[in-house]
């Protein structure tokens, strides 16, 4: 895939048309066709720089994403998680979330969909996690060796997942807060603040 | 509901049937009329006994459960978790998770399904988590007000649907006791063994 041939501004263009055609109609009802015509762009131009629909949608959520959890550098790892949270405001998880859920669905009847969310939006996401993790092991704040550091992820995706099926609530930033505080910085061994 | 008219066996059979009949044909195309022919039972018996289609499936799962966690009760936290796990062999995980994905969907589509899972399936899952939470309270092993408390729920949900997710594996019981160890005791504030 060469991805050269659109400046920046054009790419970012096309991402947020697919995002509002997915919330629109979802994925199943969402045609390449439809991509073109709504970008005023050819369906090769969208074949060669995506090669596929699973792999458009994908790089598109990717690009929905405010920031690189990578570049987060706060001085603390308590500090980095927060500053993740605060780079989305609650309006926009729960429009995620809404976009999320059709997808999880979608996911379900079409594997090569789940193979692009994996590799071009999950495993650079877990990337980035990983690099705000080794910065917190290299400033000593914790071990190397420990067990919880491969689980992150999936206590995340537990508060995403489990919290509008338990609580029958929208995630919001001060749930996430006190989640971060709650469990998974003192999984990390690290206590939550005021204990 | 009255179930009083139904023997324990009776009602076993019955919610073995329906959870065949979800597993080979999904939520939407199981109809009382498919559960009535399978079970040699009358429309009208399973409208007397469960109301409706969403709470018959809810109460199917609950009734798939092996134990009720609140009867577990092994004298350390930890042992209670490991037992929890012990209580489901990773064929029977793999089962209910594909059994499980399917119902996920359909909750998309159907807010009854919903609404009947948290009533009669999820609610008594965490009270008997909860039942479980206050032993180790009163044994003295975690505090009344630890932050994690109220988040156990959440972090198990991630377990199961995180490690299909991130690891493309099934889930086993290897890896939910190394979860358990590695961040729900953490969590709460328990060293994981060996530390």
């Amino acid at each position: 895939m060469t991805r050269s041939r659109l400046t920046p501004e054009r790419e970012a263009e096309l991402y947020n048309a697919v995002l509002d055609l997915l919330r629109e109609v979802g994925y199943d009802a969402l045609t390449m066709d439809a991509v073109a015509a709504r970008t005023r762009s050819s369906k090769a131009t969208l074949y060669r720089q995506w090669g596929s629909k699973p792999e458009l949608v994908a790089m598109s959520l990717r690009h929905s994403k405010p920031v690189d959890i990578s570049q987060i550098d706060t001085g603390s790892l308590r500090g980095d998680f927060h500053e993740m949270v605060a780079q989305s405001d609650d309006c926009q998880m729960e429009r995620d979330t809404a976009l999320v859920r059709g997808l999880s669905r979608a996911v379900h009847e079409n594997d090569d969909l789940l193979q692009a969310l994996r590799e071009l939006f999950i495993e650079p996401e877990i990337t980035g996690l990983d690099t705000m993790l080794q910065r917190a092991i290299a400033r000593g704040e914790i071990a190397a060796d420990n067990p919880a550091l491969k689980y992150l992820s999936h206590m995340l995706v537990g508060a995403f997942v489990a919290h509008p099926l338990i609580n029958d609530e929208p995630m919001t930033q001060d749930f996430l807060r006190d989640y971060l505080d709650a469990v998974m910085l003192p999984a990390l061994g690290l206590p939550a603040p005021g204990v």
